[in-house]
């Protein structure tokens, strides 16, 4: 089985009416299937999750900028998240079966569809992306749509697929960013303790950008009602930092200071390939297949 | 999803021809897949393994008996392993999205069916027989084809469902065990060490029948071309002694004799369930729900 997840970020997050007709876009293609959408009105935003096959995705996507594009207006959209477009941000995740050259291809080819037939210029973003300062998605969305016009005219930010003519935003639907990435894993590590310093020490020890793990980010937090703290992150790539191991090493940093772990918990979806993994460590399984978890050998001959 | 694995045992491991015709039969329906299929000449024997739901696997296993009753004929069969019939074991095990009860029903179902429709007669075992003699298939299938027309007489031996008229086995096809368990998972753990008493006295502590946890047969061997032992055991319910708490147990004793583990691993197949448990049990996850799986949310949607 050949499974892509593609979480397409959209300006709208008040009007039901108009949340309901994309994914109801989504959901009128076949060979992907909507998973999840959710809303948040302070942010004016929705994200859409969705899976399928490579056709299924990108059939599923470009039916979601034509509803999206008819019914969001930029110029008057107001909320706190940044944005871009109306369509903001388009990533394509490898999930099972696929490699993560076929999902830069599937953005590639989605990108260039877009431009093409919805007038829209797209940037290339993640490891869809060959230039450095694009790898970023804060990079490219930085002036946001109303700082568009002006930044699209630097030789620097030229988009990677425009619409045929002067290089300018779409009027009404801005640009869009599509890419490819790992998929994420929101992943929270409660302490059994309150000391909000030992859980910002425990972050500062695991994140990246202090010294620790490649493809984690990280923060402390107080739990409040609860009277605990928690280690939050993303960890942007499971396969190359596992899950195991940031948990392993907030035990080991907590241990230090006399601290246990009382539980930890995934937000949302996960890959089930990130929890055998970790079935794999710790049960030190050797020579282990993933089509012998009977669900993947069924789906395999379907 | 609502997925059934079933495993048909047949009596015929050697004629080629024979095992994929029957193949070919439960590849004909549709609803069902054929997952594997693995023939053993000397027991002269083969199983299948399917999945699908309740309609699918019921209309291949009927196909299945249709075939393996036209070609395979007890009264010359000669093999290592103890049959009873053409199609010896049908055992039906719930894997996502059904309870036990629902397998049990099937078997009922399917074993009318194959009394009424084959003129084989069929005995109840393990979850789906309310008769405490006829929960082991070993006891229901002491004697032998070979044995059959004599035991069947026998009041204590009446088969669950049998054909109209006198009670007799099939003259070809002798009878069938039909029932409904929990998935078995094969698991051995390898031992850094060549000392067989030490696996011995493991498997020993663990089983159930000296002793150990409620769902575990185990024995110890010695690997001899790699100079160390082995743990081997089937887990015969994975939910209720789940195989992380077997494994923690195996460690734990090994290390009372200065052994450490070297690696465990699964033969054949392992339904998701039984390895995201692990996770959530070595995790300390919390609230963890199945359908977070983003495979399993994506089947639920089908």
């Amino acid at each position: 089985m050949a499974l892509i997840e593609c979480i397409p970020n959209v300006s709208e997050g008040r009007r039901a009416d108009v949340i309901e007709r994309m994914a109801d876009a989504i959901r009128s293609t076949s060979g992907a299937r909507l998973l999840d959408c959710s809303s948040d009105a302070a942010h004016n935003r929705s994200v859409f999750t969705l899976a399928g096959d490579a056709g299924g995705v990108e059939a599923a996507v470009l039916a979601l900028f034509e509803r999206a594009i008819a019914d969001i207006d930029l110029r008057t959209h107001r909320g706190e998240h940044p944005r871009l477009g109306a369509v903001d941000v388009v990533p394509f995740v490898p999930i099972e079966g696929v490699t993560m050259a076929d999902c830069v291809a599937l953005a590639k080819k989605v990108g260039a569809a877009v431009a093409e037939r919805f007038r829209v210029p797209v940037y290339l973003y993640e490891e869809a992306s060959d230039n450095p300062t694009r790898k970023n998605l804060e990079d490219i969305r930085r002036g946001e749509f109303e700082g568009l016009a002006a930044k699209m005219t630097l030789e620097a930010w030229a988009p990677d697929f425009a619409p045929a003519g002067p290089v300018a935003p779409h009027p009404t639907a801005g640009a869009s960013v599509i890419g490819a990435r790992m998929a994420l894993i929101a992943y929270n590590i409660n302490l059994a303790t309150d000391r909000l310093d030992v859980a910002k020490k425990i972050a500062a020890a695991i994140r990246h950008s202090s010294g620790g793990y490649r493809f984690v980010k990280a923060a402390g937090f107080k739990l409040e009602d609860r009277g605990i703290v928690q280690v939050s992150m993303n960890l942007t790539n499971y396969e190359k930092t596992p899950i195991f191991r940031v948990f392993e090493t907030v035990k080991r940093e907590a241990e230090r200071y006399g601290v246990s772990i009382l539980e930890s918990e995934i937000v949302g979806l996960v890959p089930s390939v990130a929890l055998v993994s970790a079935s794999e460590f710790y049960l030190q399984l050797a020579g282990f297949k993933s089509d012998q978890v009977l669900e993947n050998r069924l789906s395999s001959y379907k």
